[in-house]
């Protein structure tokens, strides 16, 4: 059985716009903030050292879809799974509900890298201490 | 044919992050400022009146697709497609680029609503007149 | 005896920059929110309704000093205390700190405004409810 | 005599807030644009590097008075002067113009300093030949 991490965040004043609403791309920053709490629930953090130097994160894709509109100082609850867990790649799936009303709901694709400053992120294999720490929010097939 | 509609930007320092990369939300928000300068290049604009009150368009999705970074001071070219133009909504798809390598590819589909103080947006056919200016950028099907 | 009230953020990832450190302007938005925050501490919000119709508070100064930068993940705390409670507007001062060490000082200025529709934002009088609500986080001078 | 630097922004979608105008926190991101846009135009950028190493300028101090509202879509004039040069730190000032009124005017004021990964940057004298670059744009005092 899979758990989902649940994270939440208010709707700030910064975070709205002209139309009175949250602004759609705040919605991918809050998937992002939410993703991070998660990995610091297990005491991971996008941005990590080894031996051999800087690990992190970029993002590969990123959707989401909006069912209803979130206002100023509402507070979103924010559901994470993790829809795949890869090789060299996790997929986040993401839920914003209001008092139980699903507000949208989206994936976000990371690729695990090392990163070396002055060159490009080299995909690299998702080290085994960290995978086996994220298992616990892999989504289970509906048939399993 | 369709004609792409062609922009640009601009990697500003307040869009970057701690990767040293342009965050990845703000390629969401040039992708809305894109769409807007399509609207301006044929006189429409994404909030609007009519006799019966204020017109906009909420989004219901969003997607991006990233295949490079983009870095600070960079000025990142913006074609905009209409890939489907609906009777209520229209989808925008996106390509980022610099000099010529693409760097992400996205959409966002957003629904004509009318907007009215203190009520839900509500939709609404897209108005004749605005739906025959934006033709000229609906992406014809390959086979067509 | 004045009071201050605390609050806190932690740096998202997406408050950073290319320099490694929280954007500049990240701080103007937390002081913000950690206003709002004080105000919803006493049932009050920076957008409010009465008979005659909506009040809110444009900004009219603000400023910040930064004496050390905040990185990705640190928790904030900002202190907050109402500087000057005027007739029609308010000066709030904040401090961030990071365990004990002061990393900004700044200070925001909001004035009392009815808000209309289509129309200037217009001062007013701060309802007296209001301002009798604020008086504890006034700082009193040091001499009285 | 000293020249301004002008330059222009539009106030796009994502820098309204709910309460139909900029947000005020926008004004920051624009007056730091509109530096590095000034620093552009004579071949400088905000960050360089020479044979020691990189070179950046974090920010001591902003402020921003705001006298007029900005709305979507509107192209702002920005003026930029230097009203500081010193051996370590430059105060640019910044008004900010919609068809001749002015709608706000600020001051930055950054650190000229080394910057080495995981170490803290440290000042450092300006550059001669940055510092001549930048003298055409230093205000005159009233009196000389």
């Amino acid at each position: 059985m899979s758990t989902a991490f649940v994270t939440s965040r208010r709707v700030e004043f910064s975070d709205t716009d002209a139309a009175g609403i949250m602004h759609f791309a705040a919605f991918f920053r809050m998937m992002e903030q939410a993703e991070h709490d998660l990995l610091r629930s297990v005491n991971l953090s996008v941005v990590m050292h080894d031996a051999a130097g800087k690990i992190s994160w970029p993002r590969v894709a990123a959707k989401c879809d909006f069912q209803a509109a979130a206002r100023f100082e509402e507070v979103l609850q924010i559901e994470v799974r993790i829809a795949r867990l890869g090789k060299r790649s996790i997929t986040y799936s993401h839920r914003f509900l209001r008092d139980g009303q699903v507000l949208a709901t989206g994936e976000i694709t990371a690729v695990c890298c090392r990163i070396r400053e002055g060159a490009l992120p080299k995909s690299m294999p998702i080290p085994a201490a960290m995978a086996k720490k994220l298992r616990t929010f892999v989504e289970s097939s509906p048939r399993q």
